[in-house]
């Protein structure tokens, strides 16, 4: 068997980071023969020194895997690495040989003073990509492209694209598929090198170019460029201004990333915290607290409510005292439906099976989950509560109201992000915490309703 | 502009579905030819009766468009469909065409009964196609390969195999990467299409071919080749058996529907519910129900923790009665905090930033954001109480316990999930509901506990 073995990848780290700190310099040579830049990036990003990093670098000889390299790197370990090669005509070959859309990322991370330093390294033709990459916003479509694409006039032969093709390879992100060109650069089709293959050396493009293309705007939100992705199994797509030039080209390897961001996104919110913009590691404490603690002073602050409400029934609460042992299985059964509700709803909103038109439908089915769900809790929850407390008519009051409370809840979780969406609002800040606070409100006020009721109408006999 | 507005997809979508309402066949049938068989397929899933789908797809009179659409359907409209074709010549061009890995899928979801008729629609080799693709685990490499790949030997020229590829270009999922195989299959390395091109014809494909590949086994666990993907920026992966013997390929199409798959799975956990299989209105209330109950009655059954301790601290609470005002507030702050930390290391795990060797360092981070949230949310939750119940023991008691809650809270929200991973259990189980459980009964005895301490020992004067 020729190809490599990626299995024992972990132990394999392990390894290296030994040789490493020993600073095996031959060993660690041949290792990274059989590296894929990807690889050696993983390794720079584990070791926890600056100088470790360097020295990793500083062994790579090749500067064509060099910059394979430094383009996988995280954002800081790449700032880390311009700043400290010495061989100033490196730093140039890199800023320079770079993937656009990654060189605009680095530079847009850059602060001011040293973006200014570092943009001298770069060749007039790449400063003016990179100024005109650096103006969309980062998370539209913009932001994302490429501009190493390759670009072909309409009335060559396939034969002449053929040898261009030969020519650019090594520049373009993509020769897979070319992008069909009038004279002002404005998109007239797309040829798949599949079809240049096929087609006759004498045809022209014009002649076999797919006209019915799908592209993106500049200014498309890359979230809905990711669904063109998904929805027309897209491997790259041209990106267009206003006027139909082509300014760029997005290929799936960049889309990948959005759709593991925007998953990751929505998963904290729905974790009661603000989206990070790094990883859990590579953001620092004070951020991490800016992103949860707005969250929890706004829960605590409801809670408020919560607290007002057990106020107002405190003449409930003195006479039958076993009522409070079961305010947390409320507010926590209430808090659970409508956290599972709302998830769901969330998630099928986010891959666009749920829309506003389908509130009703959602409310239906929500209703019927909660009703059933409720009686079955209410079996359960009446025998629990009965072996701790003891009090027919808590027990009583705690079925009855784990009925209507996940009735409410399921209901409420259902539609709420539903209607945050129609507001145009993040369904995801609809999410559990923020519903769990809203139900328990909801859930507290029917609990000690139904107490009063069966003190007041059931009779008395503790 | 030759290039087509998707733009206005949602209202005209509207407006096709009253041309089928109104069964405008020549309308219709002038609106497709501008459509891709996605968005045909999307139409047929929005309809709500299987004659209305029946009347669109007969409606498609070109059978490669038709096998393009019927790729894209839902399994369930894909079985109305076979099943109500009136001819049978274009139901086994249908299933012989197809993809090789769609076709797995569609045979794998049939009952035994279905599948056996289906199946004498198939020719031989197709039939043996499938039963080798059927033997694999559905969420595995070789459950989600496909055999349609391009495979040639070492010892062709690079002209030979560019006829060979303009001969095969219609059955392959891909002809831009070629699989490089001996003459028992065992894969030797892989030629891109761009190598094909830019060599000389003469050149054998053994001196030109990438012999480091990165390949999966067939039993890998797809959310593992998902990683290889996104790691190593891949469009296709070859598939192997132990033997190094060439299965399938894997092309990023299907990986994109993984990754997505994957973040659902995580969310659903997260959002305290067992993940569903479908999206949320192709899933029976009764599904719903069973995987969201087992859930509720577990949170249900933990509740008989926190109403004991609420039993236990009865005493406490009969002489401060305020004291159970503030119940929710303290199980809910120690429930998001602790949702929050959960959440974060969940997913961190899942992109593979946190491994356990980092738990210390997660415990660290944790303890400092829980304490100084904590002393925050002290000071907010004394004014709050205050200004609510009016007695300073009881806000006392709030304050100090919010501070060592959510210190709690966050260091085992934050370590569970990476336990969890290492006792090899998914971690998103260790999703916000369950730690908020656990998090209030913790919480309730620091509140209790406190106050106890302040009767005791700060005096009283009620």
């Amino acid at each position: 068997m020729a190809v490599k073995d990626f299995f024992p990848e972990k132990i394999f780290d392990q390894e290296i980071i030994e040789l490493v700190d020993s600073r095996q310099s031959n060993t660690l040579q041949t290792v990274f023969e059989d590296l894929y830049p990807a690889d050696v990036a993983a390794i720079i990003d584990e070791l926890e020194n600056t100088e470790d990093k360097i020295y990793v670098i500083s062994l790579i000889d090749d500067s064509e895997m060099l910059l394979d390299v430094f383009e996988e790197l995280e954002w800081d370990d790449q700032y880390e690495v311009i700043n400290s090669l010495k061989n100033k005509k490196l730093v140039s070959f890199i800023l320079n040989e770079m993937a656009s859309d990654d060189r605009a990322d680095f530079f847009a991370t850059l602060k001011d003073e040293n973006a200014k330093i570092l943009r001298e390294n770069l060749h007039p033709e790449e400063k003016k990509d990179l100024d005109s990459l650096l103006k969309y916003g980062e998370f539209t479509a913009g932001g994302l492209m490429t501009t190493d694409y390759v670009g072909l006039k309409t009335n060559i032969t396939v034969e002449q694209a053929l040898q261009m093709l030969r020519e650019k390879y090594q520049e373009a992100e993509t020769i897979y598929y070319e992008f069909v060109v009038d004279d002002t650069n404005r998109l007239q089709g797309i040829v798949s090198l599949r079809d240049i293959i096929v087609s006759e050396p004498g045809a022209l493009l014009k002649d076999i170019m797919e006209t019915n293309t799908l592209y993106a705007h500049t200014g498309m939100d890359q979230e809905e460029v990711a669904s063109l992705f998904i929805k027309y199994d897209l491997t790259v797509i041209p990106v267009l201004d206003v006027a139909g030039v082509l300014k760029g080209i997005i290929t799936i390897d960049d889309i990948l990333d959005v759709i593991e961001e925007e998953a990751t996104e929505d998963i904290q919110r729905i974790g009661a915290s603000l989206p990070l913009e790094e990883s859990y590691f590579d953001t620092s404490i004070r951020e991490l607290i800016k992103k949860r603690f707005i969250w929890l002073v706004g829960l605590l602050v409801v809670s408020a409510f919560t607290a007002n409400v057990l106020k107002i029934y405190n003449g409930t609460l003195k006479v039958l005292l076993p009522l409070s042992y079961f305010i947390p299985t409320i507010t926590g059964t209430g808090g659970n439906t409508g956290t599972q509700s709302a998830t769901m709803i969330i998630r099928g909103i986010a891959l666009g099976e749920i829309e506003y038109k389908d509130i009703f439908r959602v409310l239906r089915r929500e209703f019927t989950i909660g009703l059933l769900m409720g009686l079955m809790l209410a079996v359960l929850g009446f025998l629990q509560s009965f072996i701790t407390a003891q009090v027919v008519e808590v027990s009583l009051t705690l079925a009855i109201s784990l009925v209507f409370t996940t009735i409410a809840s399921a209901c409420i979780g259902g539609t709420l992000p539903v209607i945050a969406k129609k507001l145009k609002f993040d369904p995801a800040v609809m999410s559990g915490p923020f519903i769990s606070t809203v139900v328990d409100v909801g859930g507290l006020i029917i609990y000690f309703e139904t107490a009063n009721f069966i003190l007041n109408h059931v009779g008395m006999n503790i």
